[in-house]
């Protein structure tokens, strides 16, 4: 089969690869139905991670089962199914606490943008839909392996809760599932900070009730100016840089909370600063095994539409494009069909 | 009147200043019961937080109401009252929040080491108690305007519940009434980091169940030892510095909470570290106004007695050598008596 593999910053090639094969008597093997481009991708596309080697990329998916090892007895064959990019078993203290994304024997789930994928720790990792899905729900239900699940981890971790106001900083894919997340919560008011029409636009649409354009500092005081001089109750950090994380938690009321989902390239907090900011700080790799199943009934149910998010989608042998065209912010998320 | 005024690290003098006088309409002046010095009053005696000039020491009071100014009307002369070291309106957003140490209008309250005290915004700052109190419960009462009230928050912020299993960075005054305080809130296992046998002692008269003896990433490995490698539900870090911080992360586990009221000194946070600690962290200037009424009802019914960390009392004259027993870790807690 042919997958996506990148050789050096801005290098994705679609080129041949070994067909995956169950390894452990734990693994399934899907056949992919959808899979897309990360935010988190563009750092190693970027160059700003170090590939060392050539990778396997992709970490978002869903599809049919095709085979599963022998010790997997709750996932069969036939099944549609969604799983997160870290595979966990879901039965550790980590898992049971709810924190999958920490379990004890986690392992990331890599080479995603590809016909076939091998998920480890079947049982504990896949969550199945109802039923095959038809194809219009598929790119919604694709979000749900990362986007939106860390979208709604941001969210959580932030304590939305209704009646709230609440800050986004990030209109990539997932600040904006972070708006969709918070209005599903009950915020009553989203204000998103963003600069692009495009997703100002779909910020509205995701339930945003303001737009900010100011960034750092300038982007603080208004969120300010905005609260009555008190900052939001609760604000969605999704970046990941030393500058969105600040604009964070200055933009936080003392007693308010930030959830931080964006991946940490540089940043350092100041202890002292901290202290005195008086906020609650929650975040890391979002345990999207725990949402799954509430995750999956919403959009099974079409109470919420993720999918929306995918502005390009091509054929996954054009790869190489979806990633440019996320890097030149031309597309917010690219969804690519095997 | 006499008072303690620190003019460079080690030179705290017992000397005359004026007796505070009422300023603003919503002053009140307190005949102080009892005073006492603060673990965060030795960073500055020990030159770590510089003084620019002769500063007037000492944040921790109660006592009787003599004056009110004009606008005061919940507090009355006669009256017994404990208030925090930050001075709080009670009515400001952050107030309502439950954060007076953030208040929009707080001010610090400086100069307890004294006879009488100026105290702002008496009426949104000081609880009186329920009548004048008995003598033996003064040091439990004076507790409450700091220490005890930073323990608690530790607690309350790294959400103890019933059944948990709590580790407290820390065997100051704040860390053993942290002891005090997760035990209070129904911890199951409450373990005491220490290395001082006379604190080991107070520790579990309060209610530590274990005593972790090592520090640093060794401590780490003895909390995860005992938490079948995954780390305590809670952990309270009552010191301050990046060594005691990275101490409490490291030893929470992931989806748990850590509480910090350690003042930070050179404290820096690694966003990555962080990101993939997958902990809770709240804290800061504890909101002693917020625990005031609950605390005071606690002890007021023989409940918790927090005045067992004072192993030194002393005339208020005597309070330099109060300060010595406390820097050479001769004593706990120095309480003063005007």
């Amino acid at each position: 089969m042919r997958a996506a593999v990148l050789h050096a910053p801005g290098d994705v090639r679609f080129e041949e690869r070994d067909v995956p094969k169950i390894i452990e008597p734990t693994d399934a093997i899907i056949r992919m139905a959808a899979t897309c481009v990360c935010g988190s991708d563009l750092w190693s596309y970027r160059g700003i991670t170090p590939v060392a080697e050539p990778t396997p990329m992709g970490h978002e998916y869903c599809g049919i089962v095709e085979e599963v090892g022998r010790a997997v007895t709750a996932i069969k064959p036939g099944q549609f199914v969604i799983g997160s990019f870290f595979a966990s078993d879901n039965t550790c203290p980590n898992c049971q606490a709810g924190y999958p994304s920490s379990c004890q024997r986690k392992e990331f789930v890599g080479g995603a943008q590809a016909g076939r994928l091998r998920v480890p720790l079947a049982d504990g990792t896949l969550v199945a839909t109802p039923d095959v899905p038809s194809n219009d729900l598929i790119p919604s239900l694709l979000t749900l392996s990362d986007v939106m699940g860390t979208g709604w981890f941001a969210a959580d971790a932030a304590n939305v809760k209704p009646g709230m106001t609440v800050a986004v900083v990030g209109d990539g894919a997932v600040g904006l599932l972070g708006v969709l997340s918070a209005k599903q919560m009950g915020a009553e008011r989203i204000i998103a900070m963003s600069r692009h029409e495009s997703r100002q636009k779909l910020a509205r649409e995701f339930g945003a009730t303001e737009i900010v354009t100011e960034r750092g500092d300038e982007g603080v005081a208004r969120i300010k100016e905005l609260t009555q001089g008190i900052g939001a109750d609760a604000v969605l950090e999704c970046v990941g840089t030393q500058e969105s994380m600040m604009q964070a938690i200055r933009s936080t009321r003392p007693g308010g909370s930030v959830g931080y989902v964006g991946v940490p390239h540089g940043v350092e907090l100041n202890g002292s600063e901290l202290f005195f900011a008086h906020v609650h700080l929650h975040g890391g790799p979002a345990p999207v095994r725990r949402f799954l199943p509430e995750l999956i009934d919403l959009v099974w149910n079409g109470k919420i539409n993720p999918g929306k998010v995918f502005d390009l989608t091509l054929p996954l042998e054009q790869v190489a494009e979806g990633y440019r065209a996320m890097d030149e912010r031309r597309a917010i998320k690219t969804l690519l069909r095997p």
